[in-house]
């Protein structure tokens, strides 16, 4: 595709004239999508919460650590899991689930996860040696800051499509010991929107294997239920698959109602083994006096089963995919779809889509984006210690803004990559 | 006094025979008193939490890390803070304060407060040392078991009625440099219920000229408005004292909504230097998505000021008064005053009743009473390790039973009191 600078040059310029104030920098509901769950603003008869005799626990009142019965169950049904397993293999919190990765990552790190276990920072010691986690690129920045932290060597991973490249996963965990965990988005991948494969999923569940008892999957399965096409791909159970390799321990699972009622508001789980969440009460429950049972309560009321719940984000889905649909197009439109100027794939959920510019020109197009007035994620804020090695992948997160605006930005997203790749070319 | 064994003796097998179960084990507010803040369930209109602008932030969605504007207003009244200092001293989470503490702790242990401050861990390992606390007895479990499961060294000093015993603080301090912090509940301490003295706060409040800048006062205001006779003493504004000796980085303040509103649903706060609440939240913002920004709001409403929040306390006091009245005119009735079976002070605010008995016998009248269906709080729970040196402090927490029921066990109490020190001297 020949393309005109001066032509481009000028649009931009007129763009900047305009003052635009855009912003596809993160994955937050829209104010349409939060009224979907303006239910839970409704008042509560005070005897549903004094007389909830789940545990015989006053929902007001101290107590109830590990999180409501029904709310487990809740949890249980959005992860797959069997409802007989959520009592003991279920915590739920309030809000957030990353709060819960977090203490996780702390508790595994400097005290050890289970009392047979010895802290990730004690075997480093022992091993002169640093603690190290794999982390499928492009990913999630949260993850990223919560290892830098705490001095965790990241190892990026290539993602495949169907998930991390598993060969490489298991060259690197069989060769070096101090690699204690991985960092998995296995569904609607945050920005790639791939969901992992069977086969993928399979080997993540057996990693333990060869990574030993004190290595954690990180499975963050923030998208568990927000699928955007009726043909999006189901994820397989890790839970199953990893019970059958003796290596339940190994995996903590993660999700949370963020990006199903309010995102500030909503309620965060942990799912394990007993093992594991029995060890994540006993410390956890040093520091808590109980999470808001109140609030498990509105949830649990207002989307009263499974059922419920596929409706509801059904309803999300119908906010979003009109605005899924508004990116893919105009990246076809403005772009074309010959790969030139830029690699993507329309997610069939999630909240995310992942561009790929030409090598080397992530960071000058979101310049001209932020010039054009539309903020973007920063430049290798995908990758660990933000460093993309080919600065070519660009988050575009949609659901925020309204169609009229999102259009207008990615319109002037295209522009910049046209221009900034027209001018590379020259 | 002449006690009489074998009627006491009958006394105990009635009880026993009665089959009571009462418990008077935690500070849990009653169903009553819960009651009081009933108004939390009704609806919120949802113009309000959408349009609401505290920085432009819409309560149900991601954001506003460190708490609304307005929560923060409401906390700085509660502890004394003038609201200018609020936005940048002030951080406001969910529930509940005592994980902020936690983090708190962690975060000195392991990474080090500030920017410019060592890890504690790390200090300790350069000086081939252990960190260790100052913790004055009789004090709060919770706060011991957060340094036990961190291996800090926990170093009792006793209380003298007006806080914990300076010279002998002051003294260890300067003696040991790995004393890195001291834990203080000021107001209504946890479980003498005494005040700490203006002289007693200001020296705490210096203590960081002493023990260094790495230095922390982790000060659990629990109990900041929580007064039972109008006569209780005020507590000395230990922030202003720190700030004229230059030691406002060594103070973090922490109060909590738990025994003003819910217990379970309530919001928490630290109060501290600019530098400090700026450290906090860059950590803390890491692992978090926002507090549930909706809560504040209901807080905020449901007690829009100072007055307000003072006249709602007064109705808790309301509740609790006679409950604190039969505790102590029970003792008094059935121990007498003659100091032979027990000492004990009536506290004027919070939430508990020290007991101290005859050196050596705690454990027994706590057993005596468990067999008789009353459960009290294990012996030793309040301290460190759960070892009190003279197996002589009971605490007791009158504000759940109802008050037949608290009449009751106090009267089990007593017989068991009576039963154990007239058999320990025969």
């Amino acid at each position: 595709m020949a393309l005109d600078l001066p032509a481009l040059e000028q649009q931009h310029a007129d763009f900047i004239k305009a003052g635009l104030k855009l912003d596809l920098t993160r994955g937050k509901p829209s104010f349409e999508q939060l009224d979907l769950s303006n239910a839970l603003l409704e008042s509560i008869d005070a005897s549903l919460v004094s007389k909830n005799n789940d545990d015989g626990v006053d929902l007001r009142n101290y107590g109830g650590v590990n999180g409501l019965k029904q709310s487990k169950v809740w949890f249980a049904d959005i992860l797959g899991l069997p409802t007989a397993q959520s009592e003991n293999n279920i915590f739920v919190g309030g809000n957030s689930s990353l709060s819960l990765m977090h203490f996780s990552l702390w508790l595994a790190f400097f005290i050890g996860f289970r009392d047979n276990t010895a802290s990730w920072q004690q075997e480093a010691q022992e091993k002169n040696s640093r603690v190290k986690m794999l982390c499928p690129v492009p990913g999630y920045d949260r993850h990223f800051a919560l290892c830098e932290q705490l001095g965790i060597e990241m190892i990026p991973v290539a993602l495949t499509g169907s998930g991390p490249d598993i060969d490489q996963v298991q060259q690197l965990v069989s060769q070096d010991p101090m690699i204690k965990g991985i960092w998995c988005v296995p569904r609607f991948s945050n920005p790639t929107g791939e969901v992992y494969s069977e086969a993928t999923v399979t080997a993540i569940a057996q990693l333990g294997k060869i990574a030993g008892n004190n290595f954690l999957v990180f499975w963050d399965n923030a998208y568990a239920v927000h699928v955007i096409e009726n043909d999006a791909p189901v994820l397989s159970n890790i839970a199953e698959k990893a019970a059958q390799a003796g290596c339940e321990d190994s995996i903590l699972q993660f999700a949370s109602s963020s990006k199903m009622t309010f995102a500030g508001a909503g309620l965060a789980a942990l799912a394990s083994s007993q093992n594991n969440i029995q060890a994540f009460n006993k410390h956890f429950g040093l520091q808590s006096i109980g999470p808001d049972k109140i609030n498990q309560l509105r949830h649990t009321q207002f989307l009263p089963s499974i059922e419920a719940i596929h409706q509801h984000m059904a309803q999300h889905a119908a906010i979003l995919k009109p605005k899924f649909d508004t990116v893919d197009q105009i990246l076809k439109q403005e772009l074309g779809q010959d790969n030139n100027l830029g690699k993507w794939t329309k997610p069939t959920g999630g909240y995310f889509f992942s561009f790929d510019s030409q090598q080397g020109l992530a960071k000058t197009i979101i310049d001209l984006a932020a010039e054009a007035g539309v903020k973007l994620t920063p430049a290798g804020a995908t990758f660990p210690y933000g460093r993309d090695p080919n600065d070519c992948n660009i988050r575009l997160a949609p659901s925020y803004p309204n169609l009229e605006e999102l259009t207008l930005a990615m319109k002037v997203f295209c522009n910049c990559v046209k221009l900034a790749t027209t001018k590379a070319t020259i």
